[in-house]
Order: structure tokens, then C-alpha cells, then sequence
């Protein structure tokens, strides 16, 4: 057994003591509690739970900056995909450290991941104490032994403390009705999640009605049975009255991704509709070359503002942004976390109230939306465990060289 | 005479020596430049041109998140006017002072403002080392006496080595056109700039248009004389092909501030447009109430991305976005800087190439509009002086102590 206090901590407008055991939250109190492990002095914090990233593409910051300002197409076509063809499993493990220590320095402590070599990235994340759920990709121009391997692979993960694993079909247009039909059974079979990119373009929408019999993504997606409370989508920005609908009935999660929509001129998440309609509504960053960083604290904003960009401005509020980002997100997969209370599992940030962002101190949940940044985040516990202090994460020097020198030989690479 | 050398640092994508001597820089050489009174190893960074504001109001930081995802009306009536009219000048110069401390961390050397109490913005940019053009902002509703007393204040300031005034008629729906020809002849006579709210709302423009024999704003602007290249117009929303072929033609300068546009749902600015019309742009945070901070980071990522949202991937560039921030912004308030080159003033930012959010570094630029955040930058240089090194401004604690205290007895006063 394994205790941590956190004494005399700004949590929810009062002054409280915190103790965590193991990995979760034993006491909250303003009586005084004497003893731990491990005392933090809480006194220039406040607590608040840390982001759960929806959707990401964590290896893909090995891209950040590579190719920008291009139409969809062309970015995938000539700078994207070309680049992708060369990554090696080394390379993906180079990419997902740098990705969990940028995520970890601006507060996630986990994030679903669609990505190859799904294995190196769940090493990065054990090894450097966050959670994820981390998908096992599939596409119809994988060979048939490479998916029969993939689906084994999937039989025989069994989720950890930490990382669990999703079954992930791209998309509709690269993965047909059977690829999906056998995702979604291996999906339940396994008790695991089933993630997959929906309705987030306008020519996705079309081809779907071309080849659906004029169904909707949505509306194709629930006539093949593949929408459930354990289906992750990711965009959903095309999406009418009877498609918000389908998603309420059916309780599929809803992630959005404002600076991916907004930066491929994707279109714009309904978050109002959708909430109005009793959709369940999540956030995430999406992958760094669509981004270009990992950072929930932007996410929130940009949801914010776009919201009411597009409706009015009392569309999007603080409160809720701030939950989508964090107790929403928690569970939509299943985790027994994302609020700061007795029994849930001990995940929490520790904000530094000197930061000239988070003055004055009004509403505190508005300033982290609306003003803070990565460096009002001193502290981030994950699991129990303190997994960056003062703003260090342990061996980031050694994460950040080698994921450039991994780039450089990217780069240099045929 | 005083020099500052930054040896061996990363300047548009090679190691150079740089020479600052005074405020402007002397030398820029990939030659060993051998002695300087003080020196700085540029090994871990790379320099690049800080941020101009192009609109704000500075003190408003005391009201940051105190009313938020409200409609504008009741936002202004309800919350903000009856908190600012209970703010003495003392208040202003501690909000000033936040409100600085926050725009240096952020990589900003410049503001223009539009407040109360002028004299103690002044005060505070004055002391903190950076530069500002200072609104003496005039409304109808002032007595005549007041006016007055504005305008002689007007004609009496001299600006100094880094601040000078401006004449700020509020909005032309708050300054009737007798005093916005009173404001344009102090301006031209004391050879200051004029600034203004434009077309920020369709309300405005649909009063304009009542008001004024269906002129639009700009219309209205341009028939009474006011547009020339030294006005300032803030938000300049709502105009449509003629409008901008009408602000091309004087060379009045449009201040982006998406942020404040998004929150309170007036409108998306022509950034694309505006510039294949040849219109003159620069960006702004806005108020910290309407934003609700002061950092010209997240406005560079919030304009490419609002751009690109309305119109296509390729609209508002990385680079365009930059310019926009800095030496675009720079030359709009007459400066001789926003560039780093020999004869400039020495206005610069030191970045940490070792942070992980400018890693890899395929281009800086870009790094910088879509990932970076206020942890990026180590170093401010402005007029040839460091004011941050290391993320430490001097006297910060001090500052963060009394903007704290300002907003406790404001919230208790009556």
C-alpha cells in the first residue's frame, strides 16, 4: 500500500485535504490528515481532473509542422502518406514518447489512439505512467493474413492497469461491410471498444449516400448494427435532426475535434444540437499533423468559441466544454475517473494560482477554459503516481532527442 | 552606449552572431562577433520577431472570467459597466501591470489600448520595458469639460522612446460625427494615430445604416473623412466588396481579434478576402474579458484556423498569420520593427528549441502559429533590453500580489 496527501489544496472553492491510496481517492477532508507516504504542500494549487483525449494519432507528432496550409488531398497524398510508408515500429515508439510527454506536460492522462504498431505506443504509455486505449487499425487494403494477424492480436491483448485496446476500422470509405461487420463482432467478443472516423467530410457524406442507398454515415452505420455505447466516433460533423437521433438512441460517443475540423475546413461539430439532443459528446485533438499539438486546454477554448462562433454565445459554456474535456470523456470509456471524488481513481492536475493566466481567480473553470496554458499545470497525477512535478517529467531530455533525431533520419530516409 | 550579443542562435534556418547595440540591432553575421557587455549563448534557441497587439484593453484583465457565455447586452450591462465604473486609476495600473507581465511571458513588446485613465497604462508599459500606443478614449457621453480636459491631454503628450497616444473615439454607435471630426483634427494636429471599433456586429451595421442613408460603417467612416493610414480600426467584421475596396484605397488598417469575435458571436473576419482586396492587417487579443487572455499565440492558431474554417485549407497561412502578428502589425502603428535585421529596432524573442511542442522542427513558423504556447519562449527582447529571461519577469510576484488585492476590493466594494 502506497498513500500520497495533497494538503491544503484549493479543490472546488474550499480548502481540502486529499489522500490518495494507491490508485485512488481515499479521503477528501478539511479535517487535517497527519500521515502518508508522500505529502505535497497544496497551499499555491488548486485541483481540478486532468483531460481525457478522445481521438489522437499520437505517433503522428513525428509529423508536426511537415506539411501545412494544403487541401486535404494533397496533404495526404504527397506529404502524409508518403512519409507514413516509412515509419518502422522504432520510429512509432519515438513518437508516442514525445507524444505522452507533450500530453502529459499540458494535462491528459489519456487518450484513444488510432495509429500502426499499436504495441509501441502502448509501451511508451506503460512505461511513462499515463492511460490510453489504443486501437488496433484496419483498413481493406490490409492482406487477409495481415488482418487475420491483427484480429488475433486483438483476441489475445488482455487490458492492464492502464492501456486497454480498441478495435479501430478507419473509416467507412476504406473499410467496407464485411471488414466492419467482423470489427464490430470481434469487438464484442473481446469486451472491447470499436473506434472509427465518421461523418467528418462532406465528399465522405456523399460517396455514403452514392453507395448507401442515399443513407447518411450515421444512418448506413446503425442499418449494419455497428453503433452502440461502445462505439467511438470521431468528427461527426456531418450529421441532420435524424442522425442526432440515431446517436442519442443509440449512445455512441460523439468525439469532437475543432482544430482538425476547422484546420482541414472539415466543417462544424453541432455541440449544441448534439447536446440539445441528448447525444454523449467527448473531446479530442485529433493527430499533430492536423493540429499541429496535443494540448486539451486549446481544445477547450476553440470548442468554446466555435460553438458560439456559430449559434450564439451563450452556446458552449465553460462548464460544459470543461467536462466534455475531462468527467464525459472518462466515461465514454469506461473509466472510473474524471471527477475529484472519494473512490474514483486518483487522476488530478495541480494548478499553480501564481500563473498570471488563472489572475484573478473568479470562476476558476472559466479561466482554465478560456485563458490558461500548458504552464499553469505544475503537477499531474495519473493512477496515484505523480507523473510530472514542477513541470518535469523524468527523462524528457532524453524523449525530445530522440524523437528529433528520429525525424532527421525520416527525413534522410528513401 | 550599452551592447547585448546573442551568439550562435537559430535565425531563419542558420546559426547567426547577433549584435544588439542601444535598441536597434547593429550586427548580424555568422562571423564570430568577439566582445559585447552582455552575452547571451543563443546554442538552445531560435530567434524570431515578437508580438504587436494590434487591440486591446489592458486593464480589463481585472475582469477576466468574471462574466462569461453571456449575450453582449446583458454581458455589458449586467456585468462589466457596473464593475468599470467603480475602477480608480490605482486599479487601472495594477491591471495594467498583470496585463503587461502576461503580454511579455507571451512573447508580446507591443499593445495599442483603449481605456480609461490613459496616464496609468502609460505608467505601467513605462516601467515594464515595453512599447504601447495608448488610447485617450472619448464617448459622447462625457461632459464638455471632460472632453476638454481629454483633449488637451492629447495635445500635451509627447511620446517617448516606447510609448506614444492615440485619439480613440470609442464606436461610431458611442461618438456621434461631430466629435469624430473633433477626434480626426486632434489626431491630425498632434500627428497621432486614430482608433475605433468598425463594423464589429450586424447591429451596428444595421444602426449605421438607419442612422446614416443606408451607409455602412466603412461607407460612413470614409464619407465624413475619418479613413487613413494612420486610423486603427478593431474587429472590421461586417463589410462586404465595396466596403473593402474603400479600406484598401485609404490604407486604414483592420485588427483582427478572433478570439473576441468567436465569444461574443459578432461575426468572422475577411481575412482571405480582405487581403486579395489589398486591405492593410493586423491582429489583436481584444480585452482580456471578451478572450480572456492577452496571448498573441493562441490569436495567430485561432485566425489561421478561422480562416481555414470558412473558407479553405489554404486560406490564412502559417506565414501570413505571422506577419499579421508581427511586422505587418508593427509597420501598421508606424514602428520601425517587427523584423530582425541590422538597422531595426531590437525587438526579439529567444524560443526553446527544446521544448516539445516545437519539436520536430521541420518549420519554425509554423511550429509556432499551430503548436507553440507561452512555454516556448524563454527570452523578450525589447528596445535592445531583456525584460524576460529564463520565463522570469522582475517584480512578477509583486504584481500577480497586487492585481490579486485590486479584485478582492473591487468584488467587496459598493
Amino acid at each position: 500500500m502506497s498513500t500520497l496527501l495533497i494538503n491544503n489544496v484549493l479543490l472546488n472553492g474550499s480548502r481540502q485535504n486529499v489522500l490518495i491510496e494507491n490508485n485512488r481517492f481515499k479521503r477528501i477532508t478539511s479535517e487535517p490528515i497527519l500521515t502518508a507516504d508522500e505529502v505535497i504542500d497544496g497551499g499555491r494549487f488548486a485541483m481540478v481532473p486532468p483531460f481525457y483525449n478522445g481521438h489522437c494519432h499520437a505517433a503522428m507528432v513525428l509529423l508536426r509542422g511537415f506539411a501545412d496550409d494544403l487541401p486535404l488531398q494533397a496533404w495526404l497524398n504527397d506529404s502524409i502518406w508518403p512519409m507514413e510508408a516509412k515509419l518502422t515500429p522504432e520510429d512509432i515508439y519515438a513518437g508516442s514518447r514525445l507524444a505522452v510527454l507533450e500530453m502529459i506536460k499540458s494535462g491528459t492522462v489519456f487518450f484513444e489512439d488510432m495509429y500502426w504498431d499499436e504495441q509501441e505506443t502502448a509501451r511508451a504509455v506503460e512505461e511513462m505512467g499515463i492511460r490510453a486505449a489504443i486501437g488496433v487499425s484496419l483498413m481493406d487494403r490490409q492482406s487477409a493474413a495481415e488482418k487475420d494477424r491483427l484480429f488475433d492480436r486483438l483476441r489475445n491483448y488482455k487490458p492492464t492497469d492502464r492501456v486497454s485496446y480498441t478495435v479501430a476500422p478507419h473509416a467507412i470509405y476504406t473499410v467496407g461491410t464485411d471488414l466492419l461487420l467482423r470489427c464490430k463482432k470481434a469487438a464484442d467478443e473481446n469486451g472491447q471498444f470499436l473506434n472509427i472516423h465518421l461523418a467528418e467530410t462532406m465528399t465522405e457524406d456523399a460517396d455514403c449516400r452514392k453507395t448507401h442507398n442515399g443513407m447518411s454515415p450515421v444512418e448506413y452505420m446503425d442499418s449494419i448494427g455497428l453503433l452502440s455505447p461502445k462505439t467511438i466516433l470521431a468528427h461527426v460533423v456531418h450529421v441532420d435532426q435524424h442522425d442526432q437521433e440515431i446517436l442519442a438512441r443509440t449512445g455512441a460517443i460523439c468525439v469532437h475535434n475543432p482544430a482538425s475540423n476547422m484546420k482541414l475546413s472539415s466543417g462544424v461539430f453541432k455541440m449544441k444540437e448534439l447536446q440539445k439532443n441528448g447525444c454523449r459528446i467527448a473531446l479530442g485533438t485529433d493527430g499533430a499533423s492536423s493540429n499541429n499539438n496535443l494540448d486539451m486546454l486549446e481544445e477547450m477554448k476553440l470548442a468554446a468559441l466555435l460553438a458560439k462562433c456559430y449559434a450564439d454565445p451563450e452556446a458552449g459554456s465553460a462548464t460544459d466544454v470543461f467536462n466534455m474535456a475531462t468527467q464525459w470523456g472518462a466515461e465514454a470509456f469506461g473509466l472510473d475517473a474524471g471527477a475529484i471524488e472519494e473512490g474514483k481513481l486518483a487522476d488530478a492536475l495541480l494548478l499553480d494560482l501564481n500563473n498570471e493566466k488563472l489572475v484573478p481567480n473568479y470562476h476558476l473553470v472559466s479561466n482554465l477554459v478560456y485563458s490558461a496554458d500548458a504552464s499553469c499545470i505544475d503537477t499531474v497525477i495519473c493512477n496515484g503516481k505523480v507523473v510530472m512535478r514542477g513541470r518535469v517529467v523524468p527523462g524528457e531530455e532524453d524523449i525530445i532527442e530522440q524523437a528529433r533525431e528520429t525525424c532527421r533520419s525520416l527525413i534522410a530516409r528513401k
